[in-house]
Order: structure tokens, then C-alpha cells, then sequence
């Protein structure tokens, strides 16, 4: 039985969970490089404070890419034969992977959990999507217990597979929700650029949040965003992007699998970023050499009345 | 105050409606073409049986263009002063505003009213955006107290602006309904795809229905078909649109709104209703003009094996 | 046999057709409100100073929707049976349709003429697509072969159909265009990303003007504008839609067509003109409803560095 | 001097281009595993029938991937120092950087050129793109010399970068190829779909062979296309994708950036190739469930008419 676990990294997830697992009587030594935050002074001391009457269990949850596999690795190095490595950050599928094989050169066991929910989880629970061999799956569980929402257990949780399924699912639910969030945008814009005639765009929003074929709790959160500023109006367009999104994309086109909708959701949030589109300048150049047609000065004038005629 | 209404259309979603009216204590005189399911003989026996101690109101429920154009002059020729007609159905916004002028040379009201909420509204509720001018809203406001959701009023109606606001409202809801429902089904299609990791897709799309960010009322239901369905072998790729994706991509252009997201979704449809794409043939035509690539002819012979070497 | 003909409207490209006519031999009476450049003071001289010894033709080259529709009225009230009023600017197909129209109760003829070319027709001859009866597509032939390029007449000039056809090709043409125009722009933009590998993108491309499968004229144009200016430093991202683009988007959601390439390029031109686009502003506030993603505030300010977390 | 160069690979495209260096003057010793084509029996025989008075140039010609990987390899063994292997094929170029550099630990040269022109390339020239240093760039070019089309040699070559930069540049080429031609397959796809109209739509497109803004090779050759088959009767819709697409769109997303006009073109491939698409299974399984739509039960039966309501 789980009784205490170590947990590498306390920002603002790994907060989050650590307060939602020990709500649910386990006890967490959470492991982060910012002494203010801290439990312990490193990793080391973090595997030594973990009960050794069963499986030692360690959540990582940090940083994708470098980060996580330079923990993965030093964990590799504390553990043993039967502790389990939880990898609950947002590691490409194909590291997790690599990395499970590494750990199992040493007995030690490797978990990847896609963790859905963002900072609405501490309350609401998380959505987990785990990968991995059943039987650390099952040593794991009562964690997974504790961070998934109340309700039947597969409505919050799934075994999705094999080690780098968990990653994958999370994958794909991130592009999804690209798509997602694109949607609603469109719409709002929709909306909005046709407010001589829809007068209450929030109002028609918020309308929509039950009853409705398009209610979900992304729209419950626009709707929230619209009540805290109407216009969004102290909120740029720059729009990042966090690496699921484009892996989604690149995994789709391995798989010969046409992706319009995230893809351009993904191509939206590239083209928010720049300052100039390259591609655009060379469609305004383009039509200048063709048809003369007026093009804007690369600075503040704009394109002057033309001559009457139609355009080539 | 309201104790009896007409409502004009008696087909699945006209029958849950007038079901659910009831259920709050309004009468409702139901009129449908088919002898079977229709309470009166006429729209004017529909009319005469209505109480005239105040407005006279008639909920059309029939299919956007000729039938309710057709239905709605009717009415206007039998109704009067203060009397209110109101479209629940699909129209294009326009049209609305068409209907309602002539409406209006007869002293008779007009409200549009986009629903939302399919077959499950009859025990949910349905989701309501109404355009149209106050005095007719406020008349028919226990009628839309019938409808909507329990809940607070505002989250599952509203009175989104003068005649046309309702349907222009339920027009972009529905575009939005396309993109969400493509984004499901692209990310369904990747996990699919990848079903020798991902062994459970059910169960990987059932887990995001609680705490993750994609979960929505759309999921809940694409995991019931699952359930039902898990290859969805039964089910072919041809899908229908009903016209307000169109719509919702023609307004867009004359507002020069970006649509990539809604546009992609409505474009899958149309492509899924092709036997043979035109467009497809004629890039594998091109291909074989400069490359010599193989081409599959109409039929059911492949492409065979090429020769050592690399494509042009 | 045609021996002089109307014109109205000189811009760039009228006044480059004048040239291109008289060129031919075929003397051309010109019309534009502006007193430099007329040769007429007015469309009832233009009309006065045609030939009567057979049919009487006027070609109209003024933008699309109300100066094209009041010239054309006004010349249905100047000429009479057995007249043509060619229409060579950018009508909507419909537009030709109704105006044939009324032009017919009068006896008067009226052809639609898509022209392409820009300003390099009158070096290199038009391409005409033509719609109307064949009695006055003959009639007219002479000016439509001194427009067309040199070589075999069906390779610059179609007799595309009836009235509306010439126009219709057109605006597939432009839609075309469009499609054309974005790829290449896309092309170029990541052959600049990736400067640190293509050293020379002008060169890329200029090697791309023979043999290669990419080559035409619009590619010309490119290198040509690269070689003007090779990081395009002048131009704006800024790029207008003259209606084409968007009619042939609206034609193909009339007609069920997916048009995937074609919305994308329109689309990016929307987005290209906007200072900032409502959807992403929309995604941004999602993003930080749901994770506590960092956003950028409308103004100057970039997002911080995050603490060590994955993101949500 | 080049007088005699060994070519690996002697498919539809390596036996052209053979027979084009040949008819420049030098001499061409080819290798190809099909004995009733090949010179020699295998690549030492190859590699011993080049002269040895200056560098031994070997140019292979053959599949991407491990094909030309086991070529380059057992090449690598066979030369020596200041020879130099020359990748016509189509390598990934992060491929090229690293066979580049297992020859050059062998002092051995390595060339990786972009090949443009298809089947067409043995009359027109073939456009190429090369990267690699400019010693071996300056050895080879009377072979590129001969290859590439007449005319001034900077519109069909190009030296683009260091290795990688030739197959960078003929990747982004075959991603603009992509979207060129799925601009012209819709635009032919919307022009067939009103052919109530445009009565000549073989007829339209040859008209925009000269004289327009559209005019290109590929245009000319779609013309062919139509004029061997004018309704492509005798051609299926499936489209084969040679990986350069992909491989530009993963670059594209690399890079961020957006590129939704030849993913469009690329993801229309793919679907092109769907017997079923298991996404649009899914949306039309999911309008099922909200809204009683009818489906196309999988199999040959049609949606049967519905009852008089607006859809849900």
C-alpha cells in the first residue's frame, strides 16, 4: 500500500497535485531546485525519505525535453529493482520510450501519465492517461485515485497501453483541444465582427453553456475570460504553442492521417507570432509585379485610392 | 399571460418541444401536414383556437426556406395586431428579417429563435438565442422559460439582438459544432491509427469525459457511440450538412473573418459525399504527365511496384 | 468588319487594351471621367462616334458592381439592335446574367469577358475567357484576337459558354491565382527560415524559372521581385482581396466543391490585414483561463520566463 | 576534366538523365541491379572504369532511404581521396549531412543535388539544386552543365548551400508542387461542377496557357491531360505522396511556420487514399447521437427522406 511518494518538481502543477494527494492521506516529499519550495535538498534525499516496505514511487513533473530525462536518468541511479518512475510531465512518447528502457536495464519500472486539467485540477481532479506494464499501474493506483476528478473511476483514468501510450493520448488530446479552442475563437470572432445585429456577444456565449450542442468546459471558460474583460481587450494575439499540438501534426503525417482542423489551428498560433508574414510580403510583392496593384509600404502608410478601373 | 400557443411542425424535434412546453403547464395546439400527428385540420383552425384575451402566439418548427416562408405568410394573413409569430427553426438570418417586415405591415410581431440541443433537449432542455424586438420577447418569455434548461435563464438563453440576432447566433453556434466535432474526430482517427500502442481507444476518449480540458457534452456522446459502436463499423463516412456551416463560411468571407478551423470541418463534409473527387483525379493525372508515376485507374486494380529509382 | 470600337475606362489596364487594340488596327474611342485622358466627353459621344455600318461595341473596363452597372444601363439606353456591350472587367457571373438581361429587351448584345494578364498584356497579349451568344462572340473577334497573345488562338481566348461563363472562368482563374500565389509565398517563407542552410534563397528560386516542375510565369515574377528587393525589406505583409477569391469560395460552398487550398490563401489574406486577430486574442485567454498560461498583454511587454513545470 | 562518370541507378529517371550527359559529350558507365540494362555487373566494376586522372565522380540515382544509404556506403569504400559521390535521389537532407560526413572521414567528396523535371527532363534540361563545397560543386559542372536546360545557367542550377542545402531546396520545391497542383485540381474541380455553365472546360484551361497570370508547365500539362481524357474518366482519385511533402511540413513545423496551403494539399493525398475515413465516421456517428440524423448505414443503402423539421 502507498503510504508516501517523492514528487520532482513544485511548480504550479506539481504544487497542485502534491496538495491533492496528500488531501487524499498520502503523504508527498516533493523535490524541486527552488530552495523556497522545497522538501528536500536533492534527489538523493528525496528516494531516501521513501518508505522501502514496498515499491518506492517518484512523480516527475517537470519540463519536458532536457529536464525531465536528466531527472529520469538520476533517478534511474537512486532506485531499484521494482521502485516505479512516474513520468507525468509532457515527454514525447518515443522518450518515454527510451527512457522505460533504460530504467528497465536496472529493474526499475516506468510509468508516463498524460496529466489533463491545468490549474483547475487541484479542485476538480485530473484527467490521467497512464501507459506502462499493469503491474506498476496497479502499485501506482491509489495515486491515480487521488488526482483523478470523484466519479467512475474510467471517466477520469485510462491504462492506455504500453509504455508511451499515456504520452501519446495526452498528445492527441492536445491537439484536439488546438482544434477545439480554434473553434470557439472563430466563432467569437464571427460574432463579434457582426455586432451591429448580435448586440450581446457574452450574453450569446454564456447562452450557450447549457442545453446546447457546443456546452463544454472550455466554453464555460471563455465565457468566464469575456466576463472578466468583454473586449479582450488586455490580451494580445500572440498565441504559443507547448509541443503537443506539432507533434500531433507530425505523428498524423507518419500515419498518412489528414489533419485540416488541428493543423490549422496549429498554423494559426505559428502565423500569431510573427511580427510580419514572409509569405504575405511575397503575395504583396507578387501582385505588385503582376498586376501593379497598390501594396502597403512596409511601415505605417497605407495603399491610396487607385484610378478607375478593375484590378488585373 | 400565456396559457396556450400554436406551434407548427410536429416532426422529432417539433414533437419534443411541444412535449416539453407542456410539461410546464402551457397548452399547445399542434399542426403537422401528416393526419396522424396533427391536432387541427389548418393553420387557421391552428389560429382560431388560440385565446384572444392576448397576443396570439404561433411557433414555427418546419425546415428553413419554402416551407417556412410559406407557412410564415400564412400565418401573417391569419393573425393580427400584437399577434407574434417566432421561427425556432433554421433560417438564414436574412430571411428573417425579410419575414419580419412583412409581418410588420400587419401589425403582427416576429421573433427567431436558434435552438439548440437535438433529441435530448425533450429531457435536458434546449439552449435558445432569440432575435427580435423586446415587448414580443418579454410575451413569449414562458415559453422560453418552458425550453431552455434548468439553471440559471442566462445560461441557456438569450435575447441576442434585433430580428436576425437569433438565427445569426445559432448560424456560428453551428459552425462551431463542426469544428468541434472535426477535432474529435481527426484526434479519434490519429489514436485509431495507432492502435498497436493505444490499445483502448474507448477507453482513452472516455477517461477525458471528467477533469480534462477537451471534455464537453460533443465527448460524452462520441463515447456512447463508441460503446455502441467501437470500430464504428456500422457507420459510413458520408456526412450531411444542413446549411448553416455553409452559412456560417459565407458570412464569414463577406466579413473578411479568417475561418480556417470551420471552413477545413465543412470542406471534410463535403469531400466525404464524393464517390471520386474531381480535384483528387486531376492531381493524379498531373502526376502521371511529369513523373510517370503510377496511376490507380478507375477500377480496382493498384498501382504495381516501381523500378529502382527515386520519384521526379 | 470592325473598324473602330468604344471604350470605356482608362486606367492601367484600359489604356494599356486602347493601346493594344489600335495596335492592331482597329481605331478605339476612349471614356473616363477624368478630362485628361478621354477622348470623349461623354458615353452618348462615344456611342455617336461609332461607325452605324454594322454592329456598334462598346467595351466597358470599370470596376465591378455599381460604375459597371450604370455604364451599362446608360449604354442600353445609347445603342440598339444588334449593338454588344462587352463587359472586360470583374462582374459577378450573376451580375452578366441580369444585365444581359435587361441589355436584351433593347436588342442589344452583351458578351463577359475575363481578362488576364496585369500590365504585362500589352506586351504580351491577354487571356480572354469569353461568355455570351457565338453571333456576337464573332462579331467581336477581330478586337478579342488583337488582345489574345500571338500563337494559336485557343491557347489565349475561349468561347467559354453562355452569358456569365467568361466571368465565371475568371474568378476560378483568380481563385486559382490565389492558390498559386500562397504556395509559392510558403515555399519561400521556409526556405528563409532555414537561411542558416539555403544560403541563397533569390538563387533557389531563380534555378526553380526552367526545367523544374515549379515553373511559370507567376515564378518569374517572384524572382524578379526578389532580385528588386531580395528580403522583400519594402513591402508590407498587408495584402487586399479584389472579390474574386472570395465569389469563388461562395461558388464552391453553392456547389459542394471542397476548396481547402484555395479558402487557406484567401483566409491568409484576411488574416494578413488584420492589426490583430479577435480569434487569437480569443485562444490567448483560453490558454490562460485553463493553464495560467503566460500571456502577452496587448501592448509591448513578452511573457516571463515560467518556473519548472510542464505546461498544463 | 570530366570525360567519363559513373551513375548508380538506371530507372525511368537515371536512364534519361544518362542518356542527356551522354549527349554532352562525356562518357557514362551506368550500374543497375536489373542485369538487361545495367554496363557493369556491380559497383567496384563501376568504380574500376573510371579514370583515374583527376577525381572519380559517381552520381547514384536510386530510392531514398536505405537504398541509397547501402549505395553511398559501399561507394564510400570503393573511392578515395578528392573523389566524389554525387546524391541525385531524393535524400532527407539531415540523410545528406550525415553520409557527407561518413565520407568525408574517407577524404571522399559528397554533392547532394535537387533533380527537377520529370520524365520531361531528358528534352527540357533538369532544373538542379546542389549543395556541398565549392570544390566538388566546380568538379562536377559540366556534368550539372549537361543536365540542367539551356539557357543562362543560373535559371536551372543553382549552388544553394553546404551539403543538405540541394535536397532542402528540392523538398520545399516538391511542397510548392504539391500546393500548385491541388490549386489547379480545385479550380478544375469547381469549373466541371458548374458545367451548366462553363460548356468548355478543357477549353477554359488551355485558354489561360498564355497571356495569363495562372500560365504555367504544370497548367500546360493538365491541358494535355484533359485532352487525352477529358473527364479523367479513365483515372482514380488516389493520390500517392513521395515523402518530400511530408518532410516539408514536418520542416514547416519545425521551423513555426505556417504552412496551410501545401498541408491542405498534402492532407487531400492522404485522404485521397482512404478507402473510409474513420474521422468522418466519427462526425457523421456523432450528429447520430444528437441529433437522430440519419447515417449511410455502412454498405450501399442511401438516407431515407426526413419528416418536416428544421435539423437539430
Amino acid at each position: 500500500m502507498v503510504t508516501r511518494i517523492g514528487l520532482v518538481g513544485l511548480g504550479k502543477m506539481g504544487n497542485n497535485m502534491r496538495a491533492r494527494i496528500r488531501a487524499a492521506g498520502i503523504e508527498v516529499v516533493g523535490y524541486d531546485p527552488r530552495p523556497e519550495v522545497t522538501d528536500v535538498a536533492s534527489l538523493a534525499e528525496l528516494v531516501a525519505a521513501l518508505p522501502d516496505d514496498g515499491p518506492r514511487i517518484v512523480w516527475v513533473m517537470v519540463p519536458a525535453g532536457d529536464p525531465t530525462r536528466s531527472v529520469v536518468t538520476e533517478l534511474g541511479g537512486l532506485l531499484g529493482e521494482g521502485d516505479v518512475v512516474i513520468e507525468g510531465g509532457n515527454s514525447y512518447y518515443a522518450e518515454d520510450q527510451a527512457r522505460a528502457g533504460e530504467l528497465a536495464e536496472k529493474g526499475v519500472g516506468y510509468l508516463d501519465v498524460g496529466v489533463s486539467g491545468g490549474v483547475w485540477g487541484l479542485e476538480n481532479g485530473y484527467g490521467l492517461m497512464v501507459g506502462g506494464d499493469r503491474t506498476y499501474v496497479e502499485a501506482a493506483m491509489p495515486i491515480f485515485d487521488a488526482l483523478r476528478p470523484e466519479g467512475p473511476r474510467e471517466e477520469g483514468f485510462v491504462h492506455a497501453g504500453e509504455v508511451g501510450a499515456g504520452h501519446f493520448a495526452k498528445m492527441v488530446h492536445n491537439g484536439i483541444e488546438y482544434g477545439l479552442m480554434q473553434a470557439y475563437a472563430e466563432g467569437y470572432e464571427l460574432l463579434a465582427a457582426k455586432s451591429e445585429l448580435v448586440k450581446d456577444v457574452h450574453g450569446t456565449m454564456k447562452a450557450w453553456t447549457r442545453g446546447t450542442v457546443v456546452r463544454s468546459w472550455l466554453l464555460d471558460l471563455f465565457v468566464k475570460a469575456l466576463e472578466e474583460d468583454p473586449q479582450l481587450a488586455a490580451i494580445d494575439d500572440w498565441v504559443d504553442d507547448s509541443g503537443e499540438g506539432r507533434w500531433t501534426v507530425d505523428e498524423a503525417i507518419d500515419n498518412a492521417v489528414p489533419l485540416p482542423v488541428i493543423s490549422a489551428a496549429l498554423f494559426a498560433r505559428f502565423a500569431s507570432r510573427q511580427e510580419q508574414s514572409p509569405a504575405l510580403k511575397a503575395v504583396a510583392a507578387l501582385r505588385q509585379q503582376f498586376g501593379g496593384h497598390a501594396v502597403k509600404a512596409a511601415g505605417p502608410a497605407s495603399p491610396g485610392a487607385g484610378p478607375l478601373e478593375p484590378p488585373a
